[in-house]
């Protein structure tokens, strides 16, 4: 198994997506390249304990992107 | 469905664009490449709840970009 | 023995990793690739003294990564 | 359309060209490259609220670029 | 030589390895790749006059290293 | 026009260039290659309003480029 | 003349490297590659006005250098 099979597996499911800079993302995972860029639906955006919804489909930048847990 | 296809779905769309450092842009998708490089026209620029609209086409480096959303 | 051969030799056992901005992972190395992209299971996210479990797989980018220690 | 064919509509014409590190240029767009390094005349450069001429064509390293816009 | 070459002549040998943010390890160098990427055996972590023996086999990346000396 | 061309042009004559970090040359360019690596002589390197003079032929890393100006 | 070919008359003289995050080294170049990692032999490391000599030969990752001088 390489790492993006793992990411496979979380497809269409809801996950936790830490950013640089204190910025997180929860939200629906439906797409991943190979660059760890992300599609989120349903995501809501944490900072500082900030909570702000993003409605459509969220694009996030593989190279912000620390760590992705379910 | 790769992640810039979700982008083409922005295309033409008002999008919010935030990048690294504190600053954002609001504007109409009018352009992308895979390095996720942006054309905005009819954008505002936002720092620190500062707004300033940029006329014209605004292209904004991918490098700089943590996220995209509607 | 190259770099990636010794990580090899951690497949499936707990290893410590530690990230740029004073975050680190303990956790099962399930998988990894040459970007040293590394999915974790059982994984304990440790910052600053507080420890947060993580359920499931844990996909770690590469290049936040400073090194890997078991 | 691609974010260089954009570009290349501002040839020719002023730029405010914004930089990392809170430093940016304006100048008349005489050239430039798929890695977005720029060259300039007639440039100004603004650093906290200073205004510097440069006189001659300023090449603008592509990576110090956050955004372009007329 | 090349760089790498000199780096051939410490295989095996104890080194110090200086990485940014101001962490070092000191270890025996039992591997190395191109990118920088090192395994160290017998390590030492030093951050802040703090000492960690790391046991085993620690991978360090090569893209948060500074330099290497024996 | 490329921006590489008009580098061309500079070649053995007086240039300021604006590294990050608040550090930049005067010099004379003698020379130059894709990654804006260059090659300065005479030059003076500026930091802070200290002024040193760095004898023979000073090689600047590309990557720490922001700009080269007459 | 490109700027590696100026390395190359360095090759085996004693230069000054200076390194991001404030530090530095004199030593003599014992060889370079086209990525600017150096091998020093005789090298002095300063930093804060703190000067360690660093037997043998000391490896600099290219990436770290801002610029080499004689």
């Amino acid at each position: 198994m390489k790492p993006l099979d793992a990411l496979q597996q979380s497809l269409h499911k809801r996950v936790l997506v830490e950013l640089k800079g204190g910025r997180s993302f929860r939200g629906t995972l439906d797409a991943f390249d190979q660059h760890l860029n992300l599609v989120l639906s349903g995501a809501e955006e944490v900072m500082k304990d900030q909570v702000t919804p993003r409605s459509g489909l969220t694009l996030v930048r593989g190279d912000s992107i620390i760590y992705i847990s379910p």
